[in-house]
């Protein structure tokens, strides 16, 4: 056993600094009876941020999407990250940042803007959303029935934890004998499944879906690499045929980076094996990393003794 | 203060019962986390719990749609939701009953199956979800742009957390200075409001949606209290035009029971005041709890002691 109490992880819920498994909300604060909060994961590699700068911003952009105003500032946010992290000792972490509606301040309340809206966040081992020996063999991917919640009644850019949907969906994969799932929206295009984005390659091009999905930190690494690879890559409306009719599938989060698929369906796609494109990407990913690519030291905890 | 650590209310969480406070969930909870959670709400009034086997009905399928299993059995958690209005002390109370998904056995592991599902129940002093003052006079409702989430994609009759597009209606009624919201789905139907069904009166009958809606208990109480009192009532769609066009209007929902509308929009109904139908309906539902309709004494804890 350690002896550092946070060597589980470290979590941060209103203003005090606790182990992970410490961490916790009331069962009527809004953000669990109405699932009323926006978050945000990034990781650190090897001790460092990754786009640490675009994670914050875009959690300040859900943030301000949800009127949601916990009494952390930017900076404030940015310094309980790495503090975090910092009193976890991990060099690899999955690092969270939740804004909460809270509770009412006054007792009754049933008014959203009366509420106290509160920070929570954690740093933990890092987490694949997709098993490492799955990625290795690449993921079946299962095409859900269930439709993904249309954009105009929840905004799927704004980071939230409503997966029913999602959830539906990847029983429906288990169900089937699949990894994990991708939803259509109810026009039958192609969106996203629990907790990444999907590529698609087809004729050496890159397409990812422009609707029904998070803008992920990770997909923007991927169209990023593809510039800078010169592969061509677009951001587009992709129908279900479309889909099925790749040459390669791959899955992009925050929580597993480039994952490669290997079949849709009933269908096979390559040899039963990653794609050479997605292979490529994953590889290129990873090794920006390693050589510093949107880097931030995670700050030493000595340097933080004031805070 | 009160020598009763329950006195602000009693929780059952994880096996054990806490003072109301204390009750919470991990932040990593798939309940918190993918809002993964079903729940139902009974209300105690003047020490009887009203319609309980309505509610453990209604629950005990929510969690069986969503393969939700808690080690506690219909019989263990009616003994949950005694003990908790008991230990409170409350003659008054609302009571609920939460199913988490909770979190993997299996470390990492990102399949519902694989999780831990637990029991969250609470009993607190009763709550209106409109404050009785409006009710009183009439509650002012906003026709939210939102669409409601399709029932395709998140299935409204089993009770859930995911409220933010019912959030979002609320917050458009705050800004316009109404006191809460119905929205419609996307083809322009009414479904219901942030914590309650709708009803309206056109002509002398009563009617209700048939879409995007709980199939509240409240609700059926109204149908079966219209049927009673030789009021022709039904359930069926309703444009948002012929909403516009109701001579009255009302929510119903256990938190609160009846509440009449004065205002939709920029429309004042009758003289500003709640309607006569729904005042009647309003009067008799409370008159019949008084008369011990549907009524499960709490059973006190002398009783309870052996369990």
């Amino acid at each position: 056993m350690s002896a550092n109490p946070f060597a589980e992880g470290a979590a941060y819920v209103k203003g005090r600094f606790v182990p992970f498994a410490e961490a916790s909300i009331p069962v009527t604060d809004w953000g669990f009876t109405r699932s009323d909060a926006v978050y945000d994961v990034v990781h650190v590699f090897q001790g460092g941020f990754f786009r640490l700068d675009d994670h914050l911003d875009r959690f300040a952009r859900a943030m301000e999407r949800r009127r949601l105003a916990p009494p952390e500032d930017r900076a404030a946010i940015e310094a309980v990250l790495h503090r975090c992290v910092a009193l976890s000792g991990l060099q690899d972490a999955y690092v969270a940042m939740v804004a909460s509606r809270g509770k009412p301040k006054v007792a009754g309340s049933r008014r959203p803007a009366d509420c106290e809206n509160h920070l929570i966040a954690y740093a933990i081992p890092w987490i694949d959303v997709i098993p490492k020996d799955v990625q290795e063999r690449g993921a079946h991917l299962w095409l859900a029935s269930t439709p993904r919640v249309p954009d105009a009644s929840v905004d799927p850019t704004v980071k939230n934890y409503q997966w029913s949907d999602l959830t539906s969906g990847l029983m429906e994969a288990h169900d089937e004998g699949y990894d994990t799932a991708v939803l259509c929206d109810a026009a039958g295009y192609v969106t996203e499944g629990p907790g990444f984005n999907i590529f698609m390659v087809k004729d050496g091009r890159v397409l990812t879906p422009d609707r029904g999905s998070l803008q992920g930190i990770t997909r923007r690494s991927v169209l990023e690499l593809c510039e800078q690879l010169g592969i061509p890559a677009e951001v587009a409306p992709i129908t279900r045929a479309e889909f099925e009719d790749a040459d390669e599938i791959f899955a992009a989060t925050t929580a597993g980076g480039v994952m490669p698929v290997s079949r849709l369906g009933k269908r096979i796609m390559g040899n039963d094996r990653p794609g050479p494109l997605s292979l490529q990407l994953k590889d290129t990913y990873w090794r920006r990393h390693a050589e510093g690519w949107h880097r931030t030291p995670v700050r030493p905890l000595e340097d933080m003794a004031a805070e």
